[in-house]
């Protein structure tokens, strides 16, 4: 750990992106966030109304998106193209000096297409490194970089990768130069123990607590890999997790879930 | 000026965007173009393919886009996000630290959406200034940015601008600190005097040698804009002018026609 700074990643997923007003409140929190911050943001329901208009189906196995070459092409125009740009815009007018990023730009995020014996995911790339040189340069020269979820493969090909896998993989290797504190919003307060009552937020959870939540299966399907991620990224030098709504960003007295080794 | 160090801009448009081979192949001339560079690419007939699958009818009034609001989002998605990820995908699978940019990423590029008294452009912007300060910075961290053809008002609106004036622009802001040369690629071989004759390149255009071949008729059309802006940039600093066919680019004894004032 060269120093102490801070640093913020958000990520935002589709339920906000899918709301403008929403969209813009949250990018206004965000843009109060005081020093080093990154934006990662997900796709939302906009790159399947394109894909559905252009007269692709979308074709998903196990709730994963099925990413062939018409539907990278989507996901690279919906992602990297209109969500990433008007995002960008939005924070340019907030005085935040934004740039957007895919994982190509920069050379920021490397990856390798998904090898998988059971399912062709096709152009879905897991990240293999970060060039966190480059970000944290351009972090210290006041940029805030905001990263959607296209990465490449440094020979050329762009590949499609889970935004929340992005987050945590910034967060390790910025945790080489800063404090790092990620903020993973989405639609519902935070983790609950009953998914029925958005007044059963769990207040935190460690890897001991939540084998206990798996083992009464008060923590089931998108859950379960998210927070596998979040203990990951903890492993790995991120310093703070917290989930919860969007709302959360830039409150203090808020309800979420904080997430602890 | 403060220094003599030199940069190259280069500007290539659809017929090169449209040709996947053409294209790989500017990418690698252009990669090996030494010191500083910015790419700044068009859109080609992409943005209109998809506008068509989308069901929309691309305006256009005297052969100028009218932008619609679905017509910006497909110029944003087209340009920002699929033409600019390729282009920069590639460029750095060919050893250079490309970062795709539209005028709102670092609020590069701020425009003002045209005012015009007969024509109602819609969502085009025109430039109204560069930052420079960032690019420049950038630069001389071997980033080299590569442009698309959107830019914004600084409002959070995002415009579409015309690519040789994002070139000009460039070259002009970019001069404070650099001897600028623009290369301006397109499908001819350069400037012809007979425009059914390909080996009727003017080799020399100053801006009295332009009003004679104006005056006869030899430069009509879609080219009287783009000269127009040559001289507008030499007028304002860039210091060497080409344009010429797309495979110049690296060339020393090509065949091509350079812009003097």
């Amino acid at each position: 750990m060269e120093t102490n700074k801070k640093i913020t990643l958000v990520k935002i997923g589709g339920n906000v992106i899918d709301d403008t007003e929403a969209l813009i409140n949250v990018l206004i929190a965000f843009s109060k966030i005081e020093g080093p911050k990154i934006l990662v943001h997900g796709g939302g329901k906009e790159a399947s109304r394109i894909a559905e208009k252009l007269g692709l189906v979308p074709q998903m196995i196990d709730g994963r998106r099925i990413t062939d070459a018409p539907m990278l092409d989507v996901a690279i125009m919906t992602y990297a193209g209109l969500l990433n740009k008007k995002i960008v815009a939005q924070l340019n007018a907030s005085g935040v000096t934004a740039i957007g990023f895919s994982g190509a730009d920069g050379n920021t995020i490397l990856s390798q297409k998904r090898k998988n014996a059971e399912i062709n995911f096709g152009f879905v790339g897991d990240v293999v490194s970060i060039n966190s040189e480059l970000i944290y340069k351009l972090i210290e020269q006041e940029i805030v970089p905001v990263f959607c979820a296209i990465t490449h493969d440094g020979k050329g090909q762009l590949l499609n990768t889970n935004a929340d896998t992005i987050t945590s993989e910034l967060g390790i290797a910025l945790s080489k130069h800063y404090d790092v504190k990620v903020i993973y919003c989405f639609e519902k307060q935070g983790v609950l123990i009953n998914t029925e009552d958005e007044n059963s937020v769990i207040s935190q959870i460690n890897q001991s607590k939540y084998r206990d939540l798996l083992a009464i299966g008060a923590i089931h399907s998108g859950m379960i890999p998210k927070l596998d991620n979040c203990f990951y990224a903890l492993s790995k030098g991120v310093q703070q997790i917290i989930i919860g709504h969007h709302s959360i960003i830039g409150q203090s007295d808020s309800i979420y879930t904080s997430i602890q080794l």
